[in-house]
């Protein structure tokens, strides 16, 4: 974490040379590689690539690596972005009545272990403004009626919200509403939401339930990108937990929360860390 | 092991004094209780139970035990049945040309690892005869024709072979043929199949395709009692393990073979030594 | 959690009849048995137990079904105890600097997932009063010098605001001290650490370093009762969590903290539900 | 599988530039990069690395490749190999009694899911001949008597037979002796046993019986190259399986079968798979 580092982050079409002029341009800048992942998908001959250089090891600032960077990645057809690891994500916590995610996520921020920045919590409730305020964020409070009028207003506001707040990243962290198509486009590739099945199975409502009357022996909690599908985004981290026969719906309930906080937590840190790719309905996640 | 036990199993109505009634039976024909498990369902009002009594203890056979238990049972309403450790329950093994399941099995078995009695093998391919005879198994070796009237043809001769063996237990060990349903009815609750994904997701064919297109982040394999609904009997066993963005198809077969023999060990270990009892379409497993 | 409920735990010399005794003796107060768990230890010859009873079910209260049992008890040589599932235990809570334990059990206390009340929280440093007091719960700060007549005056005031918290339970929830022999010795079976590594590997200071060095390919947390020999004492959970090369002893610390509080809260839970008996060195857990 | 590959396997000191310099290389020589993977310890400042190249990209065959690199190697001062993934390489087995790791490596080398020649399987017992000649694989018994003389002639005449097999690895699958310092020396980093515990806990005999009367909760496996102090060499890969306070030594032991012999075949995979470097007494492990 002391290291200050920028992150190269790309997806081009394959080729032979590709690492080579990768590395070539950044050598010529002095710049010292600290990790560098990459994979070649072999169905789409696609090129993934995350690089880690030391910044103190380049002569030249951000902007000035991008400018340099760029008719490289014009050369490999390449989209790509370069970020700092030392300036924080802006990050728009959503959430309705149930904490656990949230308050795990703001414990992790608050005792630096999780690196980012709060814009601010936006809920359907008011339930939770003395958690997060105490946090000193700030905290909206946004009803949704159950009418469609109603609703189109609320998500407006919600848009507005989030627009002010200028976040790079949105996370549901257990939002109890499905946000609007318009909505989920505009900031494609940047919700993350927390569902609490082991996805596909148990799509939409109370999973836990579904997951109780299936007899399941095991349930567990998805993390994935939003996209106008309900619950079938690109999936970023996935984990699940044993249950017994003996366990009620109540107490999956209680279980699952234990392994949603965590797998939220991964996959957002996987995300902050610009370590997830987006590969058609999948991801790459680099370790 | 050592150990010669009876296994009392049973399910009743609930209702005040149902252990006080078993235990004072048992304790009256001396029988020392090595093990006990019960579990009330509070939906169904149902108590479910597997008690475990030293052999060496009563003053009885299984048979006499057996006669004096009837009219606890019948005051009790209780479907029940009592199992000797010692008798291996005798298994048909129905597999396809895939062996890492039932090679698993016949080597737990041959080690003396799982108790049981392999009464032959029956396969719609003739690929594993060497592997099945040098265990001194029978092979059985019926192919199953894709139109209907050869198939018909081919799950009868497949149930008169089954009749023949006089089996406890059916284990489909990635036999990869649909059971006509009056089979599946004929051994209700007696026939035991793993499936290669984490059920309910990736029902049906190619569950690792499945797997792969949809970009899970783990997966796993679930053995479950037949019924005439396709992957949809209750569920004895699941787990699961994590899989990479790099891994192929290929390699998800691969890695869930592992997963698929030692979840297929442990749910028909389960059913071996009484501890599965089923309950709807879920299932009691008793530790 | 809504159905009250009296569970009787004990622990007596094996004989056939115990259960019928039992269970019969709960049956003639009219008693519904919710939950019986029972373990024959067949080295030392000793039963374990644990019957859950609907409270609703007796004519009597907790302190007439003690008076009524006790003859049975002795009768059996029966060490035992009955709690009340509406009782919440009192529990001391210990901490040093690191938070992630004491805010997870706060949390889940505050949701009401955990049962149980704080009675207070006693830290060697100032850096957590705030937390706690936002909970509503009392802060207690005592210094813990390094020269031994300051440590033994610390751990004078330390123990005095423990006898006067009234605890059933005292947990240390990464509490870095060593607490003196006398002060294990008065709270025997009721102390509970969370230690971070997978004991019995890595004992003492700095286990993470320790992992690091031994290049472990899984680090873990322990969960267990404090005895005057350290990190020694019975064992009531543990967790691991695979780690890679790149990983370092930073990155360790920070994944550690999900399976230390993990552990922790499942550890705790267990003991609070009177589901753990100790058995020598070993616990004995029900499920 | 199916692509013919080359795997340059090196270490060396860190510098900036490398990365370019041997992706320069291989892109000179039209190679396809299919995987890479590096690594750069922040303590001893070397760096790992393991490429991939496909093979039929190349203009060369792997020893023009290997004479073409090495005045680039000699430039960075690394230490290389080059391997080809269509060359297996040649194991020889050592086992004593127990066969169920030996079973599963004999199963998936002959169901192709591991790539490697078994040389020959070298035993102190006489009790698995029968299993491995059936799969046509040479069996040495070579009894170890406990007197040195004895042991110390058992062991040349092992070395001998090594020797003569050629191996590239040797794999102790449950080899329940302790080899001498000279032999382990001989195949210093070549050498790979399964130790039946979740090392460092449990060195040495017996580890089941340790656990058990330490009373943990899990128990695992560790896969581990040899070195001449007993259980101390570095690890490759390691697991768990939990365990119940009602599991028996005997219990233990079954259960950790089936862990041992995953992890044996996983660990076993990534080394014939150069993805295994040594690191002081670590491993780096390329996934």
């Amino acid at each position: 974490m002391t290291q200050r580092s920028y992150r190269l982050v790309g997806i081009c079409p394959d080729q032979v040379g590709i690492v080579a002029r990768i590395a070539s341009f950044i050598a010529a800048k002095g710049g010292s590689i600290i990790g560098a992942s990459q994979y070649e998908d072999t169905e789409t001959r696609l090129f993934y690539m995350r690089y880690v250089v030391d910044a103190d090891s380049l002569n030249m600032d951000a902007d000035a690596f991008r400018a340099a960077f760029d008719p490289v990645a014009r050369e490999l057809q390449m989209e790509w972005r370069l970020t700092e690891s030392a300036k924080p994500k802006r990050v728009v916590l959503m959430v309705s009545r149930l904490d656990h995610c949230l308050a795990d996520l703001l414990h992790l921020w608050r005792s630096g272990d999780l690196f980012f920045e709060p814009a601010c919590v936006i809920s359907n409730h008011d339930d939770l403004r003395e958690l997060v305020e105490w946090h000193g964020v700030t905290y909206h409070h946004v009803p949704v009626p159950r009418e469609d009028a109603g609703k189109q207003a609320a998500f407006e506001q919600t848009s507005a919200l989030i627009r002010a707040a200028e976040p790079d990243t949105i996370v549901l962290a257990r939002y109890m509403q499905i946000l609007p198509p318009w909505l989920c486009s505009e900031y494609a590739g940047r919700i993350i939401n927390i569902h609490h099945s082991f996805l596909p199975s148990f799509i939409g409502a109370r999973p836990y339930h579904q997951a109780f009357h299936r007899g399941v022996k095991l349930t567990g909690a998805t993390c994935h990108y939003v996209t106008e599908e309900l619950d079938a985004g690109p999936i970023i981290e996935q984990d699940v937990i044993r249950i017994r026969h003996h366990d009620t719906v109540e107490e999956l309930v209680r279980l699952g929360k234990d392994v949603e906080k965590t797998v939220l937590a991964r996959g957002l840190r996987y995300h902050l860390e610009d370590r997830v790719l987006v590969q058609g309905n999948k991801t790459v996640v680099f370790s």
